[in-house]
């Protein structure tokens, strides 16, 4: 295995273990009186939040994956600075289950609502800083990735890879005015990643991985 | 690691991680009295369905892995359809523990019983539907699979796969019936894919993987 | 990586997830009054079965591991059989938290101390039975093993691989005698196998790996 | 994948359990009053030890697995010895997220608060002792690792990687006169190792991985 893929792996399995550590949150309160069927279902029913906010938080940790990996695809070397900076950018990964359990606690209540949103949204724009440090620290010299990358151009999308960072805490805001609907918005966003991305810059005539492109 | 060598590394991460997550609700209530032997074992013989619960989705998402791990080994390529198409299938695969637990809960009361069985039989439903999706959408063009594989003949067993599809929503109507018989029918399907499975159509003369056959 | 090696990761996953999940019921009760120096470290101190039992189930599960990473150093080939007995002894790896967890809250109490260490014994015996039919699956043809090994010879450890299904029993039986010496032996036993193990017997001039033994 | 990979991979997987579940820890206490936004806002100041101790464990963690990364990019066998001392080390990495617990339970109670940092530096005691350890064995002959190692050199190292099995014990003392404080300095050192570390000596004309070092 290659430095870049023992790096990976540490990485893979911190967002496996986080995207699955969000399901501890879909349960229903062990105090709820449960006696017959109607009540059951008025339980499930009851915690809709925690359904919205483990798939919108499934699918934020699956694409920040996606793009972590496809940039990973193209380093080639890693330095302590590298390593350090994706330690940072695995920090508030692993910490998604906390924001999660606040929305799905309190998307109910009003006040709380807009707390908890605000305070998710906050992470996504903490995710996003994180993000484009490395990316930041990946184009500085190029060193690091692999030929096939046409470093030049990689250092251009810098500032396109900045407007995540604009998108996210405007979220931030908007969680006083609708929590439910920014929560919607992630989603959306998410899914808008999922399948439109910044393809990295590659030298003329050199192949891309298949999924070569990221989101931010 | 190709590629489909990493999509793999991820998504066994998250199988591994839930099918262990099964564990925590094994657990006997910190409510209970328990001062004597006698109480003790009366302790661990009330939570039989919690026994049950984890047997049966033990034994699921371990087949679960297993059909997934034979069709991701005759994959050579991806592209972002099929990393998300995944994506979904593990999002149902992570949620697992959540029905599993209601299961374990709520067993041992008539009403909340059919309920439990009902919805843990609607997130069997819901991965029969990923999983065929995902085989949909890697025989649609067949590009993604190594050359092995005689695209024509797997585009063929869609229907095939399609009766999973079918015989899963008869056990959400059977719950109401008597969950405990259609967790039981759960296990004995789960049982039965163990050993029987679907084998991917190779073209003559290709050598199958060990294990090269996928149940559904 | 070949077909061995994709077992092996999702076993290893499972091993890893299973002794890291022990660290959960190292906990002091959130309903203990603690407000002093004192009373904190009283708190810690009244929870010594949980160190016990992470200490004995910590190892116990280390050198689980050992045996299977190297018994699966040996095979280069994984039929349906292997897998689904691979499966069976997986479900009892990932549930052995469950034991322990009952030694760590009932170990203080003398009665349920006794019930508590006969179930974990009893896990004990459950993993011993499901290793050796992976063991005789694996010798009765041989022909998933790599040439290195010597399959007559192995063919005839299996009733020395027997003597652990005989141990282990006794220690359910001993459990009601005394609770916290069986802990110890299960300590000392894991202890032992860590550092003397039956050989996996070779052909001769073959090369062992550098930690090619196992114990059972 | 050779020896030192398989046992690399198993740890790895330890070590990224061990750094996500420290997520467990942070969430406001479900018994909270929890209805305006004042109140969330409060409720999620009130758990400041909890960020303070996620914060100083991640990073923690972090580091000490990218040591025994570091470590074992240049082993290249292993034998039982180094496998349960190895099983050691993880013993102690797996147990960490329960110091972090105390710590987040107890830094707001100065007598409790005492225990709980007291503990945590104790953990890294033990993690010190167990990676010198480690060390001392490879070091011994030296035969277990790879060609480029100069080993008399490495040999010659073991005293200054005991300077930190002393800097930790004064940490212990030092809760009991500052908890906060020693908190800070658990952060400060483990950021000062990011970035500062021994190099692993090598042969003359040897090529070190990208980032061949390690701190302790």
């Amino acid at each position: 295995m290659n430095e870049s893929g023992r790096v990976e792996a540490f990485s893979d399995g911190i967002f496996a273990i986080a995207i699955t550590l969000l399901v501890l949150q879909l349960a229903v309160d062990p105090h709820t009186q449960v006696d017959t069927a109607g009540q059951a279902w008025r339980a499930l029913g009851h915690i809709w939040p925690a359904y919205d906010a483990y798939l919108v938080s499934f699918l934020v940790i699956g694409i920040m994956w996606l793009n972590h990996h496809t940039v990973f695809g193209y380093v080639a070397r890693v330095d302590r600075g590298l390593l350090v900076l994706n330690l940072m950018l695995l920090l508030v990964v692993a910490a998604l289950p906390f924001p999660t359990a606040l929305v799905s606690d309190w998307l109910q209540k009003p006040g709380p609502a807009e707390v908890s949103v605000a305070v998710f949204s906050g992470f996504m724009v903490a995710h996003a800083l994180t993000f484009q440090t490395l990316w930041w620290w990946l184009t500085r010299t190029g060193h690091l990735f692999d030929k096939r990358v046409d470093v030049e151009a990689a250092r251009r999308t810098r500032l396109r890879f900045a407007a995540g960072t604009v998108a996210y805490p405007i979220l931030v805001g908007l969680s006083f005015v609708s929590p439910v609907l920014t929560l919607g918005l992630h989603f959306a966003l998410a899914l808008y990643y999922a399948f439109n991305q910044l393809p990295i810059p590659l030298k003329p005539g050199a192949a891309a991985d298949d999924e070569g492109a990221v989101a931010i």
